[in-house]
């Protein structure tokens, strides 16, 4: 994906000019860590295209993508606590390296240090717009998070109740990074709803792509053993897809095996088992299916944008990239 | 104190006008329930007296004493889990109540709220200047937290690290508060900077009294039983003053009972054996002399206020009723 590298470059450098690395060191060391781990850093890219639609110079937008940035950080911070999960990116999560206490604190700072490169834009005409954007936003993204444990100790989740906390989640941020970044290149109100939208289903469809991949992916090309989601009991799509369409006996058998946690050498027979009745109910086109109405929903989106065609393109590839490429 | 009656009565009647209360419940509850515990709301209350200071209608600035409320309350919840405390007010705490991941989770999004009321105040031009005063007391407020953290862990604490960690654990946010207040009531930059002074000096001089009533108190009028700082091994003013002045045999002694937990049975010894050196120090009056210092500081910095006399007469019985009359 070289074509956003000068988006990522742009990004990369502002980050490293700007650590938290001061006193006191137990407060600030986790964020520096945790800002470090890299990544795609796609949502600051994405802030970064959406002002380059409309304006030459993305690099103003920098503080904000920071922002977005110090904000996806924290809520993996958080997350990660609240999920008892001790790997991020192949190396010890924050409060696992640092303490619980340290992930905590860390975390409440970005979050407060996020709303300070939203002042350091400069951009005072345009506070107040963003500000809003940004508390929406957040305050869903926990709402996501919320539902997403809910959902964890409720026996039905429906598909709508799934979508809905898929894109509380994960997908307004993706959406609202290149809503503020359409704002501050100069694009109209209805361009950066559409870039909302744009964003939103993309966010959705690559959830949906996760879902799929994690079940029916190539453990070569995803970079992570097949039926993780399944060990881990993850009411995904395809579990909630399945347990609509199952008969009694798949749905007694489906139960069974999410219903508890499995010992170490089960875990294979129980994903074969729950693969098998995934494949007999025709799971994974369904999946494909809804993954390719919110693909198909973005690009509709993207397509009404009043821009340079040839500046929607990075847009357009690196959605293909993400949601096709990939899978 | 019934003269700060008017400024509770509105910021309550603002409060049940403005509950979290919307779904998920799981998220909003929590952050509900905290909120209702009640409390003097001081600080919201001196954000109002900030304002009336300098104009009339100091109910136009309810939405931003409610995001120094909603923030404070912030902090309780993440505090009382990383202090691993079980009662705040004398109610269960937050992660007590509902767990870990609730009182972070809720905190968050609380958190949120704050800067969604500095919002709602619609004064857009006055925006960016309160949202740096909020951003600088609230990195502080956090940095307190990790200091008071670190000194658990640490022998030696001076007496300058102890009231530096006091001032941005607890004096700053009274202090931004008053600020804010300051010049949403169009207050001038300097006035608004002497109103700052005011709360810090106070909010220090409120910790040490706080401090002193813990050993000194009569236990009917604080409402606790004395000694609970030394039950804890809390690194207090007391505690470090008496170390900085203690001999040799005083410091053992000292050292030996803050050193470890000890036997319910043997708590009341540690905490006469306790006492017994700090008056033998002397330590009661050099902590008063201290506190003196900084109400005196507070009582300069308001006296030269350019307000009426009347009102700032508020703020001068408030920090008499607080600093002297309850000790």
């Amino acid at each position: 994906m070289q074509y956003i590298q000068p988006f990522q470059l742009a990004f990369q450098e502002y980050l490293e000019r700007h650590p938290f690395q001061k006193d006191p060191r137990n407060l600030y060391v986790p964020a520096d860590y945790i800002m470090g781990l890299g990544g795609k850093r796609l949502r600051p890219v994405l802030l970064l295209i959406g002002h380059y639609l409309f304006d030459d110079h993305f690099q103003r937008s920098l503080p904000a993508a920071m922002a977005i940035e110090v904000f996806h950080n924290f809520t993996l911070v958080h997350d990660d606590i609240m999920d008892a999960a001790p790997l991020r990116r192949g190396k010890p999560t924050v409060h696992h390296r640092y303490g619980v206490n340290a992930g905590i604190l860390s975390g409440d700072v970005m979050l407060i240090r996020a709303y300070q490169y939203l002042l350091d834009l400069n951009r005072p005409e345009m506070l107040p717009h963003l500000l809003d954007i940004f508390n929406t936003v957040a305050i869903e993204v926990c709402e996501g998070q919320q539902l997403d444990m809910d959902f964890e100790q409720q026996e039905v989740v429906s598909i709508p109740e799934y979508l809905k906390m898929i894109e509380l989640k994960t997908s307004v941020l993706i959406a609202g990074a290149l809503k503020m970044g359409a704002l501050l290149g100069g694009g109209h109100a209805e361009d950066a709803g559409r870039l909302y939208e744009f964003g939103r289903n993309m966010g959705i469809a690559f959830q949906l792509q996760d879902d799929i991949l994690d079940a029916f992916g190539d453990p070569e090309k995803v970079g992570k053993k097949v039926g993780g989601d399944i060990a881990q009991n993850k009411k995904t799509y395809l579990y909630l897809k399945a347990m609509e369409l199952a008969r009694a006996g798949q749905r007694e058998t489906l139960k069974k095996w999410f219903g508890t946690a499995v010992e170490a050498e089960r875990e294979q027979e129980k994903i074969s088992q729950v693969l098998a009745i995934w494949h007999e109910l025709g799971i994974r086109p369904l999946a494909e299916a809804a993954k390719q109405t919110y693909q198909q929903a973005a690009f509709d989106a993207l397509g009404k944008v009043q821009a340079s065609g040839e500046r929607k393109k990075i847009l357009e590839q690196l959605a293909e990239d993400l949601l096709v490429r990939e899978a």
